[in-house]
């Protein structure tokens, strides 16, 4: 690790590709779904156009550029027999979601690719003792078949043949979905890279929460990804006339559904570093004048620690056995997602360190160090490399939602810092 | 009001009509828009198929038949003079409906007519002092447009032109449906009828409770008919992400909306005589991983006093204000329903009451009252005449469901308690 800045860019020129970060941000916002929101999910057509512009933006380089088995979109600049240090993030949206979360750490990875090549006789290359490549992954949110993580699982060789069979909305599989983007399921393999062609992966993120905006920092270095775990809760009860059936004869699935999500608020809030969320909920059969029968909700769970976000699991279980016998209701759970926290790599969280002190003015003081509630793609591709991730400051810390932001001086920092944390891996005897 | 039965009935005669009514039932219960489910909503081919099936039997009886502007099937046995007592309810159905509810009180009906009709050279007349009218109400469930009771409601002349634009989920307006059916609405005044046409609104009903099967008891005299109004209540916070968010920063409409149900059931819970539901409940954006940012709940709150159940929601309106303010969330509600409680009529309560007594072995106490929480066309009809409900014991008290139930010999019981109430009515001076 170096103390003297490595980066040569002039505060010029990372000024402009802040300004151009920006500008693609508002036109990958405009391929959507949804007339009037942001809703790009896996798989649509909307994730193949996003993915062709991200290949001409990567060719406009001088990358090679290809489409993975998983339909990622990544470009390449650097021989092809030498190692690649992967940077990126995901092109994919929640329904009703902002344009930063993911696509500015794709666009800030081509500004870096920018910054740090070198011309050749007929073209670019990156001039460092690895390859550089862009990786926009293609389901970061999971929004689409409620398993997150499936471009990056697919990279890091994680994939699960289990997952062929999960269904999106309409009834469509996630193997017909694949058919119809014109990937090939049985090839899925071909996306997964081996430990021995990655250096490692460095991804820019804004925060998605508000710890940088209140301590009126433009970046941080972070130290995990939290551990998390989702189930799909079901409450059963009896469907029956509003009006004819009195208290004493009732088993309200919704009452004991409410219960619950109000068991998950105050079990987490008990535990310094565990955050539970139901988000999705719905009652069966929905009518005004039948009592709900059924409820079926979503608990997304995460914590710094996999134990502590654990033990709260089990007391809540406890606490739904009690409530639903009370009511006379039944509950099961089925997990459909874990993962255990990710612990940025100490090299990796060093350079990103040594980057944000890069920034103009030059600081002398240790950067924030914060630990990232929300999943990244970081936490797939731990498995097969070092990971290390930068996040920008996010005004109000307002996430998944049409007001999420960062400003242009911000995306400059951060821009100047990835650049930087490259060019401090490249000087790392090896 | 005589003490002494004045139905000549075999219990024979009345065990057969009952099996009749059983029969038709489940013969009615196969005319079904749905496989394997009964789902029979206003104006559809279902309608028009038991409106047909209906007057075949009916004009087995002597009766002369038509079907009424609004869709309501009538058949009548006396002279065209007269005024008539209508006994009646109605076909239409919930979704995935029982097989007994309003039905069975419209066949039940058409056995009392057989029971009491005489004959005359050629054909058959009612020989009593008013005419005898069936009538198969066309809505009273509001399944399809939203809006309960609009077949009993034109035959009461409180039709609302605004109902016009009501439409069901495919978007077809109610006007739209009426001219599909073959009605026209331009004539939906025919089906009113005046106060000095009519003697009395006479309705037997399966309980949608569990009263009379706890107490062991066949049939009950209805006193009155529950007031309701409805609520669509929005509960409105902020959608932000799951993990990112720390509890102090959340506005969860979820958590606000469900302690708002919880509130719902404590408050009317303290109340004798209020019950209070939530039927429909969903939640916005409903992902996984983003905390609820909106809320919209269905409120259906029923009491047997206007007076007491208003009380309820003075107090829930006091709770919201209380639990949305200290978690930061904006609540409003729209009132889309209100009925007042209808009282039957004193005298329509005696001689049903008499009419019980006089089942066999007669009975010298005095049969049970009490109020009925669910809606019955009798809410309408009660503003042009005097209304008398007859509740029969539903085993188990479910209602709106496949499970719903009535015993042959129940109805059997009913039969002779119906027919000897229309008598009582004719043995009073007048």
């Amino acid at each position: 690790m170096t103390s003297r800045p490595l980066v040569q860019a002039t505060p010029g020129d990372i000024a402009a590709a802040a300004r151009r970060v920006m500008a693609r941000c508002d036109e990958l916002a405009r391929v959507s779904a949804a007339p009037g929101r942001i809703e790009r999910v896996y798989l649509s057509p909307e994730h193949a156009r996003v993915n062709r512009l991200a290949a001409e933006w990567m060719r406009e380089l001088g990358m090679r550029t290809w489409q993975d088995a998983a339909g990622n979109q990544v470009g390449r600049l650097g021989a092809a027999e030498k190692p690649a240090l992967l940077l990126g993030s995901h092109l994919d949206t929640v329904l009703d979601a902002g344009r930063y979360d993911g696509i500015v750490g794709v666009l800030m990875a081509l500004e870096v690719v920018r910054l740090l090549r070198v011309p050749t006789g007929d073209g670019w290359t990156c001039g460092l003792p690895f390859a550089l490549e862009v990786v926009a992954f293609s389901d970061e949110e999971g929004t689409r078949f409620g398993k997150a993580l499936l471009g990056s699982s697919a990279v890091a060789g994680s994939w699960d043949d289990a997952w062929w069979a999960l269904q999106d909305a309409d009834g469509v599989s996630l193997r017909q979905a694949f058919l119809e983007f014109g990937l090939d399921p049985g090839r899925i393999d071909e996306a997964a890279r081996r430990p021995g062609e990655v250096v490692g992966y460095l991804e820019a993120h804004i925060e998605q929460g508000p710890e940088l905006d209140r301590a009126a920092e433009p970046l941080a270095v972070v130290s995990s990804i939290a551990s998390a775990r989702r189930f799909q809760v079901v409450v059963e009860g009896e469907a029956r006339h509003a009006g004819g059936t009195p208290y004493d004869m009732r088993h309200d699935a919704l009452l004991g559904a409410s219960e619950a999500a109000l068991a998950v608020e105050r079990l987490c809030s008990a535990e310094h570093h565990v955050i539970g969320t139901v988000g999705r909920f719905e009652a069966f059969p929905g009518a005004v004048n039948v009592i709900p029968g059924e409820v079926r909700f979503s608990l997304d769970l995460r914590g710094e620690f996999d134990g502590e976000r654990d033990r709260v699991w089990l007391a809540l279980a406890r606490d739904l056995d009690e409530i639903m016998g009370r009511r006379g209701l039944r509950w099961s759970a089925r997990e459909v997602h874990s993962a255990p926290a990710v612990f940025c790599a100490p090299l990796l969280q060093d350079v990103v360190a040594a980057g944000i002190r890069s920034t103009l003015p030059p600081r002398s003081e240790a950067p924030p160090v914060i630990f990232s509630r929300a999943g990244h793609d970081g936490m797939a591709l731990g498995a097969i490399t070092d990971v290390g991730m930068l996040f920008l400051r996010n005004p109000g810390g307002i996430s998944h939602h049409p007001d999420e932001g960062v400003s242009t001086g911000d995306v400059a920092h951060g821009i100047r810092a990835l650049a930087e944390s490259v060019l401090q891996i490249a000087a790392e005897p090896r």
